[in-house]
């Protein structure tokens, strides 16, 4: 606290990411970050940006990463809005669009960043719940709204709701802008943003960070109608001109174009991802039927703050929200086999232990 | 204009950078970047960081960038705040301080993204002239405030105001933040950052785009207080807990850590720039005194916007602002000597040219 603070500042909560080890000597599985790495071609178009061009400003409106995106995804470079990763895409979507006299509307269990955004713009919100199978059910957000906010999968969870059920929110709601927060779609789920045609409201936002591989760099994206794409660069070119280097605009556009990585890449995640859930069950474990990189499970006997203490001490690393609701699960993202292997060996240890000790 | 955005979208100006041609074969002299390129060690650092390990979320709050620019300038990391490009720097600047009930205070003639921060942010501001010789006089912002922004070597004027005078201001007021934007300082004048352990209302802002030769990087950072650091910390951390990549964090670190390659290209610089004046004063140009790596010039008899449309047939482009009190001047930043030697044949033709019509 400081007198010479904005007075809004004080009475921000700030989010509070996962944590990153400096060491990489853990198995990392509490972020959802790809268990392999990127695209080679992205590498090597990084590679190529790595000169003396450097001294110059890079392209502010990042044309061939919204050609590429817009390929990737089937939609025009118009229809395209790029940022320095999704947080801040969803950042200038929440000022561009939900800053509203009625509320915005989101789910109670959901990314814990959306209510910091509204904190941070005064943006008045309510949350939703989830029903008892942390199922999203669109008729209850069939009330006077400033917008809408589902991540679709959902996070922490991982479920995902059908295209003809994003489709019967937005028949219902043509009055505000509806945003689908994508991070984990390629994981399982159609995309909306084959609605966008038809839907002048709807905002699908992207993520380099989970399918291809690129959390370090920092790229995400948003698909929508052209009004809504110039809503977001009015507020992008009122805050910083140029948000991604020359690197990183290489090495986004070249991993959007390796569609054959990208296939092959979400395919081993997906099968590494059943893996990942047979193993809890054979461990007495309930999973949440999962559509993204990680998976939301609960222990049918022990506790999960026990569980992962127990885990953190074997230098395995997952997420445990002590939230409501949500207390007794755990996120775990999808890992390689041999970060699985030493999960489930943590797992027999603590999970022994405990039966020991009671 | 969208029934979607949030209605303070519609009210934005946003910034509109200098041109950023998407050719090599200009002399770009628009943009005020390094005419070399960056330190080698900086570049392989950055090579050094494309790997799998890019999968990885970078570290949030890039702390071996701060302990590198704390290093480089004498300060604590505590003291250091980290964001992409001094851009985003100055735009969480804007919001941690300057939304107050009393009016932000900066000189008429200056960057032209300070009123474009207040407009996003509705922060109320008033601007101060600058003299007939375009000098800031500290005794002008001597009027109740929220916060003061000076430039300091100021933009587009090159011209720099002494440390004296910078602590005489902040002696006169106390009571609310001043930030001090050092884009340019390295190559003139010295650094306000001697001032931060006595003045907790101090803030000031650097930028590795101009003397570190990385614009295509995008890094910033800001110096000051713990408290004043604490704040944009809180605004950061409620919009994008990642600002920098992994590549970015690597660069920035090795850049800032190698002095000597430092040293010795901004002796480089300024002495192109005195060649630069030398050229321009031959050719009939008045020249401010710069401590910048630009200069801010108007011809005797010339007209400006006919000049620059001249260079601009001959594929030299210089920035031209079509404003109030500036109308005539041109601001040049400075070249190689081979692009020196282009601009100087091509303002001959235009000089001889425009004399030959008159």
């Amino acid at each position: 606290m400081s007198r010479f603070w904005s007075p809004v500042v004080s009475g921000l909560t700030p989010y509070i990411p996962g944590e990153q080890p400096k060491t990489l000597d853990l198995v990392k599985l509490n972020t959802n970050e790809h268990p392999y790495g990127p695209s080679p071609r992205a590498l090597d178009a990084m590679r190529g940006a790595l000169n003396d061009t450097l001294k110059l400003y890079p392209d502010p409106d990042s044309t061939r990463v919204k050609e590429s995106a817009a390929h990737a995804c089937g939609m025009r470079p118009e229809q395209v809005f790029v940022g320095n990763g999704s947080d801040e895409v969803l950042a200038h979507a929440f000022f561009a669009l939900f800053q509203q006299p009625r509320p915005l509307l989101f789910p109670d269990i959901t990314y814990s960043f959306y209510p910091v955004y509204c904190g941070l713009y005064g943006i008045d919100y309510r949350t939703v719940s989830l029903d008892e199978q942390f199922r999203v059910n669109v008729a209850d957000y069939a009330q006077p709204n400033g917008g809408i906010v589902i991540a679709n999968p959902n996070a922490p969870t991982g479920r995902v709701l059908a295209l003809a059920d994003i489709e019967r929110l937005l028949q219902a709601n043509t009055d505000s802008a509806v945003l689908i927060d994508e991070a984990y779609i390629d994981f399982g789920g159609a995309s909306a943003a084959a609605l966008i045609d038809q839907y002048p409201n709807l905002l699908v936002v992207r993520t380099l960070s989970k399918s291809y591989a690129l959390a370090g760099l920092r790229v995400g994206f948003a698909l929508g109608s052209e009004e809504l794409i110039e809503g977001l660069d009015r507020v992008k070119n009122s805050f910083n001109s140029y948000p991604l280097d020359r690197v990183a605009q290489a090495g986004a556009s070249a991993a959007l174009d390796d569609a054959e990585w990208f296939e092959r890449s979400r395919a081993q995640v997906i099968a590494q991802r059943e893996a990942l859930v047979a193993g809890l069950q054979a461990r007495g474990f309930e999973v949440l039927p999962s559509a993204a990189n990680f998976v939301f499970a609960r222990h049918r006997q022990r506790d999960a703050a026990e569980i992962a203490t127990g885990l953190r001490a074997a230098r395995v690393i997952v997420r445990h929200f002590k939230l409501p609701r949500i207390a007794q699960f755990l996120r775990i993202s999808v890992g390689t086999e041999p970060q699985h292997a030493r999960l489930f060996a943590a797992l027999d240890h603590v999970l022994g232990a405990t039966a020991g000790v009671a």
